[in-house]
Order: C-alpha cells, then structure tokens, then sequence
C-alpha cells in the first residue's frame, strides 16, 4: 500500500458538495470513482475541507491509499481523463502514512468573491456574489478584528453543524479588491459548518453601514446564531488553500499565481 | 424617437452567437426582447460586432431607437430584469441619431484568454482555451509584427465571410500574462470572420516553436485560407471594448477594471 496526496480543483455549481452521497452527484464521488478506474480497485479518499453545495476550490488537499504500481504522473493524467471537465487534479505525490489531509492540516484559507457593482458582471455570475450596494472595503477589513484569535463561535455555526465544541482560531481576516471585485481572505485552523458565509453576512451588513463595527463584537459574544444574519451564497466561495507542517508542505508543488489574486 | 447607445457583457456559452436568428437563442433575440418589453414597443438593435457561437464580450456597444419615454437607469435595470443572467446591460445613454453603433466604430478590441497548464483549471473551463503545450510569450508577441498595419487577411478568413473586400488595419497585437493565464490582445479597425481565431492558431503554433516566426508572414502573404492552421476555440475569445471617434466617446462611463486584465 502506498499514500498519495494530492491537490483538487473544482467548480461547486454542478455538485451537490464535497461528501458523497447515494443519489446525488458529489465531487467526491466524482474522484473516488475516477481514482478507482485508474487503480483498478475501489478508493476511497479523506479531504482537507468538506465544502458545501455550490461551493468552489482551487487547492482542496485529498490522501488516498492504493496497491497499484503508478506514479504521479500517471495518477495525474489518468485522473483527470476520468473526470468532468469541472473537477481536476492539479498535482499528485506520495507521501508517508502518518499523514492525513484532514488531521493534519493546520489551517485552512478560504476566499469570498464579491462582484460590488451598480449590475452585475454576466461572465462572473457563477464565479462571485454580486452586491449592488456600495461596499465600504475598509470597514470590511475591520470587521474581523474582533473575531481574532480563539473563539466560540456559536453565532455562526450552522444548526446542522455536527462539530464537537464551536471553538476556532482565526488567524487572518483580510480584504483586497481588483476592479469591481472584492476577495475576502479567511483563514482558520478549521471552520464550522456554514461558518464563513455566516460570518459574511454579518461583515456585508456592517460594510453597507447598517450596523456599527461594534456589532462584530456583539454578534460573536451573542454565541446565538439566530443574532447573526443571513448565510450568503455558496457560489462566491473558494476553498483556496490548506497548511500543513512543513515536514509534509515543503513537498508540495507551488501552485502558479491564479487568475484573480 | 430617441436614440440610445448601451454597453452590454455576455458570457458566450449558453448562446447561439450574436446575431437574432429564427430557431437559436441568441444574444440579439435576448436582448431585443427584454429591451421590447421595457419599450412597450417592437426595438430592433444595431451592434458593434456580430459575435460568433460561444464567443463573450466585456463590452459590445449597440444602438437602437425607441419612443418610450424611459431615462437612461429606466431601461439599464429594467433591461436587466428581463435578460438572463449571463447577459447583462451596463450602461445607457442617449445618443444623437448620427450615431451608429457599427458604422461609428472606429476599432474592435478583442483579447484572447489561453489557460497554459500542464493541467487545465477547472474552475476556468468555459473561461479560456487551455493548452497544455508550453508556450514561448515572446514569441507569442513576435508573432504580430508582421501583421500589423493593413494587409489582405485573406488567409485568415472564413469561407463564410460575407465581407466586400479583405483588406483590414491590425492596429495591435500584444501579449499580457497573469499566473498560468495568458491574455493576447488584438486590435483592428474590423475583423473578417473568425478572423482572430485563425490568427490565434496560426501563432499558438509558432509558440510552440513547431513553426518559424517568420510562418506568421507566409502564411498572411500567401492570402490562402488553406495555408493557416486551426479555428481555435470561441470560449477563449472576449469582444473586450470598441473605440469610437472622441466626439462620442468622451460621454461613455469608463468601465471598471475588469477581474482579469
């Protein structure tokens, strides 16, 4: 048996989210099956992040383990023949047992992608959420600072969420734009189910100045979700990136600068 | 009657080109009826450039004359309203009757979007070409020299092509790159069918260097169609922006800078 690691890339629009299902079509599905096509036997993978309905990646991190004698190379371009033209492996290595891409990951980056413009940008209409009213970035970028750190984040975990305790650190809440666009960098050891598009919610309202910044505070200290506001869509949402010890990271290909930021 | 001049983005894909035709949906069709609609009246538009099956644009330019008595935001959200949600009005402004969306034009501005990976981006599919060839950039800019200024292009027209003569001025060809994403830039004063395509995949070959540089010129001064190479993909190709004489220019809203370029 050998472990593998390797990086997915995918579109959320078409997929009933990350985790298999019996009678829906997930990314998951998607991979193990095309995995187990170029293995010749069944496999089953872990993921980093288990992304909603809807929701994009660029860099999910799945370990999958298989007796088949394959190199990267073959892994990487076998795959991807067996997948829809929506999902892709970006890169494929081995790796040691002892690493899992869900419990070893240190950190998890996501990316919010809001089109602010007076109509919204037909080509990006599956890409963003668009937000015709005006954005103040700079109240944006504020509005984390009282959710640094380690906190209970109860006020935005969704009533499904099947986590054990609803304490998080977060480590970065950034903000920075290109044209029209807004990117939301959220960075956490690891999130509550609907966490970061609840948290939006709450920065959107406060960045159109319908609430003061010190509603951050109040909605996190709340610990009550029905104090927060609404979850924004999925499809502005990017899993972007998952940290590891550098022990297994320094390994990993650098993947080239994307499109958008 | 008033006439009105309007900037309008659409993502290619779902249509069947620009042009109103009697069994295909298509951009025109779209347009000419939620602008119909918000008329109260039958509205046949003018455009800058007939797009092909597939093809997007960030900025197509139409006119058309209506006597509903509409101010310019009236028809920009009430338009969009009644189009789908791939094709978006973003400006409208009033226009004196001399105006004349194709005949004013003074330069089309087409960029071509190549997706150049080992693995394609999935989330970038129906975005840009990819081509998993590595591509010299500077011979990708080379490329142009010889095709600039006006030349019988010819070989870079479609058998379809309804133009009177072959003759146009290629006013640029330039080359920018972002991440793994490469943006080529082609202005003319007009464009004969597919005519960027073709020029597109005559050059993507001399930047794999399976062609010398100095093909681009053979192939243009052989004025054969049966000389160049490829049509290359439409899902690649932006309608990006049309210049028109200052006199009218002068009054059009800048747009955003856009996500890409």
């Amino acid at each position: 048996m050998q472990r593998w690691v390797a990086a997915v890339a995918y579109h959320g629009a078409a997929y009933s989210g990350w985790q298999r299902q019996p009678d829906a079509v997930t990314v998951q599905g998607c991979v193990e099956q095309a995995l187990s096509v170029v293995a010749d036997h069944a496999i089953t993978v872990t993921c980093a992040g288990r992304t909603d309905s809807g929701v994009h990646a660029q860099g999910q991190i799945i370990h999958f383990d298989s007796s088949a004698k394959r190199d990267s190379r073959q892994w990487l371009l076998g795959v991807n023949t067996h997948l829809p033209s929506t999902i892709g492996l970006l890169w494929v290595l081995p790796i040691t047992a002892d690493f899992d891409a869900r419990f070893s990951a240190t950190a998890r980056h996501y990316i919010y992608v809001i089109n602010n413009s007076q109509v919204p940008n037909p080509l990006m209409r599956e890409h963003a959420l668009w937000e015709g009213r005006s954005l103040d970035c700079d109240v944006l970028a504020q509005v984390g600072v009282s959710w640094l750190g380690e906190q209970d984040f109860s006020s935005f975990r969704d009533s499904q969420c099947q986590a054990q305790h609803p304490r998080r650190r977060l480590l970065d809440w950034s903000v920075s734009t290109r044209g029209d666009f807004i990117f939301l960098h959220v960075v956490a050891n690891a999130f509550l189910h609907h966490m970061v598009r609840n948290m939006v919610g709450v920065a959107l309202r406060i960045a159109m100045h319908k609430k003061p910044v010190v509603w951050a505070k109040e909605v996190l200290l709340a610990r009550d979700r029905s104090c927060a506001d609404v979850t924004v869509s999925a499809c502005g949402l990017y899993l972007h990136r998952v940290y590891y010890p550098e022990l297994y990271q320094r390994d990993f290909p650098q993947l080239g600068a994307s499109l958008w930021w």
